[in-house]
């Protein structure tokens, strides 16, 4: 049974992201089917409960008769099948610090989300961040920054190697360049890495490709 | 190396209410450190931002140099530990919809939880409930009734026996009770299971005791 990952338009959908890199993660075999979203306005929460069933959004995860309608619980169920190691470090320390992070982004940083949504296919000068947006980017590089230092010197990534916490944030990552944010210099390089990595190159690719989205649509930040 | 839990009130804290839960739930032995809140004013996010670390709120487990700052992350970190069986449901099925459901309250219902904040030393009568708080109240019903439908034969919990999704749904069973919700039957039913679960009696217990807690403090649902 071949598992079936239901999303939304890749220019714009986050948690879409999140769960398409845990399947990649997974290593498993999946077929992606897309429902347009936004097509007319950009409102997120209000067009993705228009058109997903369960709790109105994406991504959902089927599994024969396995339903799973959120990001994180697609990314620990895939973990359950092919095995923790593959998700999480290894090291309980590390790993309970990955968790905690993974978590924090799944229920936090609703400013952040609310006045920089996703957008691959822009990019912003001046932006104007309100203080409590500015305090999010600030908690988030404060983490990076912890997890690089402690747990990350055996590759690029938050943890070294490539984990759940680099998918939990790479819509972070995005929204970083989309926003033009102003970043120290470890979160530059882990910036430049995260984009660089061929999944991430094949996201982006197809978002640019999005053929059913409205060219002339224009999407300006909120603020 | 002993597990340290800090955790709020047990009257007002929900999250701390599912972090204890969950660490019953592992069988190992921890300490409670608990930090007053609410001492001046009904404001949950204010005040716990207030005074603790990290994310600015509990619960926080400590394991030796471990830290982990979210009650999911502190679920899922002690399934590590113990054993996911003890945590999640065995059949993939049912497990893949606990964990949606698990973190879509993770995440979600925030009109429910912002209008019901958790007091379990109140009982209101006649509270108005806007729609889109009993818009929360009807998806937690729904998704109660499937899971209790095709998964609960082998006990009176969501999954059948207690796990997960019934510590991360706990304090939804509280705020029905202090707000006076009118549930159908079923719902009734596991209400009464959950809160005569003798982990949740020494919780009710203890939250009826919490010394400190300024009796003459009069607080209001906000609705």
């Amino acid at each position: 049974m071949t598992l079936k990952l239901i999303i939304g338009n890749k220019a714009y959908s986050s948690w879409s992201m999140r769960g398409w890199l845990a399947c990649k993660q997974s290593g498993l075999h999946f077929e992606e089917l897309t429902v347009p979203l936004y097509n007319d306005g950009w409102d997120e929460r209000k067009r993705e409960e228009d058109i997903a069933p369960s709790s109105g959004k994406v991504p959902i995860l089927w599994d024969g008769e396995a339903v799973i309608w959120d990001s994180l619980a697609i990314l620990e169920y895939l973990a359950d099948k092919v095995g923790r190691e593959r998700f999480w470090p290894k090291d309980e320390v590390a790993r309970g610090m990955a968790r905690s992070m993974a978590a924090e982004m799944h229920s936090g940083f609703l400013p952040l989300r609310r006045a920089c949504p996703m957008n691959l296919r822009k990019v912003y000068e001046g932006v104007t961040i309100s203080d409590e947006t500015r305090n999010d980017a600030l908690r988030i590089l404060g983490l990076w920054a912890e997890a690089r230092a402690r747990f990350g010197n055996e590759g690029p990534y938050l943890f070294g190697t490539y984990s759940a916490a680099d998918i939990m944030y790479a819509p972070i990552v995005t929204r970083f360049v989309t926003y033009g944010f102003t970043l120290p210099g470890f979160a530059e390089a882990y910036v430049d890495a995260v984009l660089a990595h061929p999944w991430m190159e094949e996201w982006y690719q197809a978002a640019q490709n999005e053929e059913w989205v409205i060219e002339k649509f224009e999407i300006e930040p909120s603020k």
